[in-house]
């Protein structure tokens, strides 16, 4: 049975997280579902991650064995096509067959998220659901200065979810930067974040702590203290999922 | 009365255009009925134009003359408290008080537009509805090519919808050009387009024939021959509303 790699676009508002479960719309479901259609059933995707409830991805990898020889082009139109016609909004950008070595998990080396906010009073309408509407004016400096005291090696238990599963609260942050682009008139700050592997709700917590940051209600120093308490009680209010994107995946 | 002038975003997929017209649901009609529902019954919003069905507005410009004294901030925070209770997908960015001589309208000097397209086979996700999807490859510097016919004076007949209420098809186009920006693995290519006025439906008409450009149909010649053809059949199909956004308004 061939392998394929699976470049995958989502908007996650209608679903409850990229994994299959019972009784929820999942991203994964709908993807094996489209390849039930197109002939392939009981096919099985692994993503290289779950992504939350909500959460969006533009570069979300997974792999899958099928019974059939497929090239890349014409698996992703078939599956978009049925993904279309059931009204998912989730796209395969790009398939190619893969080595069976290849894990989508476990051969993964680097993921790459950004958070985005958008800090203006009025309620957003064209990025409704797409970004974090803050209504308060937010730092860029404070909140990269806070950054700072997040990157490298540390016990992140703070910014952990109480329903993480992972064995070690002890990650790598690669980077985690704060950027802010102005188009057409919207200001959009942009948290940009580079690590092998995440706790789970680790980027929405950072998110939450650096709103707070940019804020002036957090300084570099209250960012210290908060990670080393090693305390989930010691974390800002988690950022929602909507801001959240799983951009890509190294391999 | 005092007369304000309104910097209004609108997501326009659910509505049927900017202005009101009965039984429909419209960018205008929603802005007066939550003028109605903040005590100010009976206002007519006057834009700086018509949007049609499904465009979008990043900075629609209005004036409306209301009874009460209002700040610019508790206009806006009242009125775009009432458009998200009633699940409008429009919001007042900024509110003033301005002159009576102030004429949304009648007073502008200037409209900028967008027309956003996304080249590629799959569907949209997080971009549906904001940009047109275009299923084939398009050549940047074709399309600038023959967007430059188009700049200056002339009888934009051609790129006139049959149901244009204007007495004459004469425009000057300021501005005309298409550029392309990658962001996190997206390709977003942008007409921008800038004019004193524009005929009913003239970017979207623009945008069509220009894609036509960038996938090698038409050439800068086939792009005169169609405008001094002042025939509307001489148009290429015209594009989608929901690639649209107007931008900005200078007075």
């Amino acid at each position: 049975m061939p392998r394929y790699r699976l470049t995958v676009e989502y908007d996650g508002s209608p679903y409850r997280g990229w994994q299959r479960q019972d009784d929820v719309l999942s991203v994964q479901a709908a993807i094996e579902q489209a390849l039930e259609n197109i002939g392939e059933p009981g096919s099985i995707v692994q993503g290289s991650g779950r992504t939350d409830a909500g959460v969006h991805a533009l570069g979300q990898i997974a792999h899958v064995d099928l019974q059939q020889k497929w090239t890349g082009f014409r698996l992703t139109e078939a599956v978009n096509a049925h993904l279309r016609q059931s009204g998912e909004t989730v796209a395969i950008l790009d398939a190619e067959i893969v080595d069976d070595e290849f894990h989508a998990r476990f051969s993964a080396i680097q993921r790459h998220y950004i958070f985005r906010i958008i800090s203006r009073r009025a309620p957003l309408t064209v990025e409704r659901g797409l970004a974090w509407n803050v209504k308060v004016p937010l730092d860029i400096d404070a909140m990269n200065e806070a950054a700072q005291v997040l990157i490298g090696e540390h016990d992140f238990t703070t910014f952990r979810s109480t329903e993480c599963q992972a064995k070690s609260p002890v990650k790598t942050l690669d980077t985690l930067r704060v950027s802010k682009r102005h188009l057409h008139g919207v200001d959009v700050i942009e948290i940009s974040t580079t690590a092998r592997s995440y706790l789970h709700s680790q980027v929405r917590s950072f998110a939450g702590a650096l709103k707070l940051a940019g804020e002036g209600r957090w300084t570099a120093k209250d960012m210290r203290v908060a990670l080393e308490a090693r305390d989930r009680q010691a974390c800002a209010p988690v950022a929602p999922p909507h801001g959240l994107y799983l951009v890509a995946v190294s391999y």
